[in-house]
């Protein structure tokens, strides 16, 4: 198992990009994009190749109040049409649904009947079963599906290889190695990609990454990945994305040798609206603080306050994650 | 040749950190620190575990004027001996010395004389005779050597290896792989790295890597060709240094296994001084223009220009530096 596949000059025809700006990147401004800058994201994603564009959650309107969140949190069949049509490109449409925050056994129309093409389960590796239940019903559907399990780096190993067998008997297509913390090292990162795909490949699945950059490590643990045989990368425009954020679209475009790909109107993107959202304030990116959760493994979140509330004591703040009860 | 050397949990007793702030950062300020902030650093380096702090050049002083420079671009022994005395601590005191920019026999003390240890030479392939000279009259002095072979992704490998060979044959204690342009990706960083170690090993030598953060792989590049046998390593505090900077000295420390080294002294001096630094407009780190040059396979000093006149132009900036004669 796990020689390189490829070179670093080769194209490889089964890699995939999938654009996490809205879907992610919502997580940083409660999912208010304005219209326009999703529209001309859309614009700009099908002119640069990109193969998925991600517009944000189906989570349940019985859980989450619509006034609460921008209306990517909900991600309406009307709302996406509004900004692509019937979606004339190449590109495929994706949405993400949450184990056990969607009603996905109504808010989902027939993929015949919807410009959605993708449905993306994300879990906890104890959510698995009810992921599949979610997974079976959406191919029955007619939609392609990922399963994205979230929080690997704190599952050990023989966990993620009986969670890795159970989805390769199911219909799922494409299986998700997803850092949530980002606190792999390019090392283990590829050691892990090895393992789905050795698994993946033996039942006709495919691996795809998700990266979270707060060791600086997003982009360098996607390439790492992908060198080891994961196909479907995700990015995001600047790497926007919840705390340290994700890996840069502009740079994964960058390294990818497929002619396909073409960072030049991303980048006339990224100066028309992503330098105004910085500006209104928007914060993502790494930090110290996410550096400090992603080396102990720890869920973010407190390095989101403490960024969010403009403080600097670094040292404190790592003494007061280092203290155990 | 190439497997990986020690893995995620062990301590590798052949490790070095070098601290290169005020080195390498002295290009993004003129080497205009202040004698506190020196000071400072010397003992948090001292405190962290660092093994040599880089305190400048050794310019020639015929080539440059003084009065131009702070006075880290000439490391004047007794501007060194009013920071660290005469250097009680464990830690190394390093400075460099470029290929045909330094008086290398009239401004360096016999070893003996000096508070400096280390004389890290720096050139390009075709200096490598010159280096070598060089070299040898340091060797002579005294101090511990390093050869900095930069710019090396401009070179093919025949030379490269000749070039490793040459310097084996010599006195020189570490030969560095070097990164000029942040244009290595992880795959062929360690690539280079198995060479380097491969032909310094056979002759004694140690390997050691300095990286550039243009494709925000610094820090990447580092564990990854540290994992494959390089023992020295550069760093700086929050990645300090010419352009898109360094590896990042709180990234390294945190993960290094080795309980020698600490990054709460670390965290203080980042909140002191490094945060006020920035404020006051000096520049650094990872931003898309150093992306393109790091892609480019090029100097970075059209994107340090752009940076420099605080331009947005991304998508006419690369058009620009795509053009050919």
């Amino acid at each position: 198992m796990g020689s390189r596949k490829g070179t670093l000059l080769s194209v490889r025809s089964d890699i995939k990009v999938l654009d996490v700006t809205i879907r992610d990147g919502g997580l940083c401004n409660n999912f208010e994009f304005s219209d326009e800058f999703v529209s001309e994201l859309y614009k700009t994603n099908v002119q640069s190749g990109v193969d998925y564009m991600e517009f944000g959650y189906k989570a349940s309107r019985n859980m989450f109040k619509e006034s609460d969140f921008g209306k990517w949190k909900f991600c309406k069949e009307e709302d996406i049409r509004a900004i692509v049509g019937d979606n004339p490109s190449n590109m495929k449409i994706a949405v993400m649904a949450d184990v056990g925050r969607c009603d996905y056994k109504t808010d989902f129309l027939p993929k015949s009947e919807s410009v959605i093409d993708m449905v993306r389960v994300a879990c906890y590796v104890h959510q698995i079963p009810a992921a599949i239940e979610m997974i079976e019903h959406f191919h029955e559907l007619g939609y392609e599906t990922t399963c994205n399990i979230m929080a690997i780096s704190q599952v050990g190993s023989e966990q993620i290889i009986q969670a890795l067998e159970m989805l390769s008997e199911t219909n799922v297509d494409v299986i998700y190695l997803v850092d949530s913390f980002g606190s792999l090292y390019p090392e283990n990162a590829s050691e892990l990609a090895k393992t789905y795909v050795d698994i993946a490949e033996k039942h006709g699945k495919i691996v795809g990454f998700h990266a979270h950059n707060n060791q600086n490590l997003a982009f360098a643990n996607t390439i790492e990945t992908l060198s080891y045989g994961v196909s479907y990368l995700d990015a995001s425009v600047q790497g926007m994305g919840r705390g340290a954020g994700n890996c840069a679209m502009e740079l994964l475009l960058g390294f990818l040798k497929n002619p396909k790909y073409n960072m030049y109107h991303l980048l006339v993107f990224i100066e028309k609206y992503m330098l105004a959202l910085k500006e209104n304030g928007v914060i993502w990116g790494y930090d110290i603080p996410y550096m400090f959760t992603g080396l102990l493994n720890q869920h973010p979140r407190s390095a989101m306050e403490f960024v969010a509330n403009n403080e600097h004591s670094y040292s404190e703040f790592y003494k007061k994650l280092l203290d155990h009860d």
